[in-house]
């Protein structure tokens, strides 16, 4: 395989559409796993207020209403479907995310192939195949694209996602060679997501916008609409305005097929609803306080520490709202600190409580890059140290390496579901019919099922 | 004014809003005459088959039928319009030009602007503010980003023209100053567009894509939906990303209403369908085969000499169509020596002629950094040299600093009217009413009867 030149696109295109991973039982079981934390994150969102916003502007444009949006009794076009089941799935920022990725894949891929599902008649398994391959395609991108593109100001889930979406969706349908690469092409000409909007409604929006430029880019591939058919290649393509061409040409497509992202290191679901990048701080400070060594009032001040650049996507240093709270390690261990349950109320539009602002500035994040990090840590390369210092100098630390719901602590389909179920108002019934649907899924009438139940 | 610290986005909303370009003759002047040429250019894509393909997928998912597309006698939802409107003024490369934007303000402008004023009822004077103020923006922003923009690989059209496309609409609408800093925002969060996609129809697709994400940045900022207000701001902000942050702290929003851009130096009105990077060499060329000096198959070989770099946009060195010859300073020129005119029917998706392919391997582009650019250069440092040697050893050379139609060289309303016929099928009674209304729009009726004529 000649990887030197202008092949970047088109060895994409060739080996996801030769892609197989409904043959791998862990592939397709992981797939299973995400779209049922994929659906009870949309859940959770029923009634957000950003939710009830772009509803708003999709009446205002009409269209048909052909597919399902989650958790809303309602239908939308099949690109304004994407564009709400992808801000709704990442609204509480409760989604699952990959390492690999530094960012959302399943709130991107799901909304894109939704629409696709709903608009033909395809297998449940061909679906989980689409998925699985997307995840790939998106955790190759993150491993390729380099860390750089994340830390100058790139949102991975919507740079990244459009991407991979497109390619989810091409696999999907079945799109010849050409049409695959042209579409890949128009994907990533959609590409951008600023991290500036971390914290912000946009930030979920990212998904929805990244999952409907995914499906239009697929159309206009349908329609044999004219484009590029090297968009990641050269100085002028993707990866050479985006991201790291050498890397992409030595490392994109090295071995594919011989495992699966999705199953290795596998998808992260969230048992809390905020930034994965403090969850590590978020289980430590739990366990510091249920150990009951202090009390809250005798913490004098805590030491988050941090590889270097461990706390980039913690871009909130001073939040004033819960909602702003989802990227703040300083409210997340505030919260665990003070005795409060990390749950979903904390993290929406409301002011946080004065107890919780006034303890925040005890909180300094510090930065350690001559702590070794973990073999087993996840992401790769980093960790986190809550120490609590108190006022008669008592010093408590704990350290954590792999959260609980990250690959290698990850959460059983028990915890999923019980992560449905209460996202779905503890509607039983309806949850075990749609776990059910999920494990089983393999036919067309499968496929439909779950578009109905949604 | 304090233009340190995060204040580009404030600072740009407040002086766009506070602005009254309407009160210059000249710029109201120079944004009727965009406005001709902007119609002309769309009326002559009428029929290109990219817009049927984009119809079919409009079609695919529906929606209000609201906003008059350009040339077609048919009606889209507000995004979709200015989807295929910006598509339509674009599809030949033969809409209006800015040096400073290096890019296309029209054609992302006016479909944006052209959505609003259909949803609303607002003034003909007012219109032409809005596209004036856009035009402001989209140059300033071309001023600052820097020339290292484009030449990475970003396509500025679309890249640049959303931001300035958002605040032209916000301008229009009147938004707060707040909502409309939310849509910088938004505006700049799907900032993207690769010139990979040069020569094919995804090009023009930028234009439309940057259009319509336009509109979609206003109506979220419309809702209140949560977004950053410092989008163009800080290291990780627009400029941080896309360009470059001290420049455009320096220079964004410097003697802002001294003079507006779309009349200094104002849009440059193409007399040939094809790149503006091509019309110095096209007059060149011209003027050579018209001095009847030599005869074409005395030609051994043609130099085509730049400045180093002013052929980036030229990306197509082998094209094998007319329409990637949009792109060819080869195509170009041989059509010229061949004794060919440069009229649109040799640009379209149809295979170079033979005699054509033949004699285009003679032109070689060259470089030369030494040649002293013209005071009255258009673009600023630009010129080009069109070298033909004879097979007996003769040399002819034409230099061309300013070529026909660029500033400074400007088509005549005349001139415009007659591009507007030509593209209208010789509707003499249409075109008639049609620059009747340009010239004269001002009330809402204006507005109204511009909306119903194109």
């Amino acid at each position: 395989m000649d990887m030197s030149g202008y092949h970047l696109t088109s060895e994409l295109a060739r080996l996801a559409l030769s892609s197989r991973p409904e043959l791998h039982a862990e592939a397709e079981r992981a797939a299973r796993f995400g779209l049922i934390d994929y659906l009870a994150s949309g859940f959770y969102a029923r009634d957000d207020a950003g939710v009830a916003k772009l509803w708003r502007i999709v009446e205002a444009e009409g269209g048909s209403a052909d597919v399902p949006v989650v958790g809303q009794g309602r239908k939308a076009s099949f690109l304004k479907a994407a564009l709400l089941n992808g801000f709704i799935g990442h609204a509480l920022d409760f989604d699952d995310v990959h390492s690999d990725v530094r960012g959302h894949p399943s709130t991107v891929l799901l909304p894109a192939l939704l629409s696709a599902a709903a608009l033909n008649r395809l297998s449940g398994e061909r679906f989980l195949a689409a998925y699985a391959v997307g995840v790939e395609v998106m955790a190759r991108l993150g491993r390729t694209i380099g860390s750089a593109h994340y830390e100058k100001g790139w949102h991975n889930t919507y740079t990244l996602g459009v991407i991979a979406a497109a390619v989810a969706v091409g696999y999907l349908l079945g799109l010849s060679q050409e049409r695959l690469e042209k579409a890949i092409g128009f994907a990533a000409t959609q590409s951008s997501g600023m991290r500036i909007q971390f914290g912000t409604e946009a930030k979920p929006l990212h998904a929805g916008l990244a999952a409907q430029a995914a499906l239009l880019s697929v159309k206009l591939a349908e329609e044999d609409f004219g484009g590029t058919r090297q968009g990641l290649d050269g100085d002028i393509g993707f990866f050479g305005l985006y991201g790291d061409l050498a890397a992409a040409e030595e490392r994109l497509l090295t071995d594919w097929g011989s495992d699966w992202s999705i199953v290795q290191p596998g998808l992260w679901f969230k048992i809390y609803p905020f930034c994965s990048a403090a969850h590590h701080a978020a289980d430590a400070a739990l366990r510091l306080y249920q150990s009951g060594a202090f009390r809250t009032e005798e913490v004098d001040r805590v030491h988050v520490i941090f590889p270097p650049k461990g706390d980039a996507a913690l871009i909130e240093r001073n939040a004033a709202t819960g909602e702003q709270g989802r990227f703040s390690v300083e409210y997340v261990v505030a919260l665990a600190l003070c005795g409060y349950p990390l749950t979903l109320e904390h993290f929406t539009n409301r002011p946080i409580e004065p107890g919780l602002l006034e303890f925040m500035p005890k909180i300094e994040r510090r930065y350690d890059g001559a702590i070794e990090p973990a073999a087993h840590a996840v992401p790769k390369g980093r960790f986190t140290i809550v120490e609590v210092v108190t006022k008669n100098g008592d010093t408590y630390r704990e350290r954590i390496d792999c959260p609980r719901g990250a690959p290698g602590n990850a959460l059983t389909l028990d915890d999923l579901q019980a992560k449905l179920l209460a996202s779905a108002r503890n509607d039983q019934a309806r949850v075990e019919r749609l776990v059910e649907t999920i494990m089983n899924m393999k036919t067309e009438d499968d496929m439909q099922s779950l578009l109905a139940l949604i």
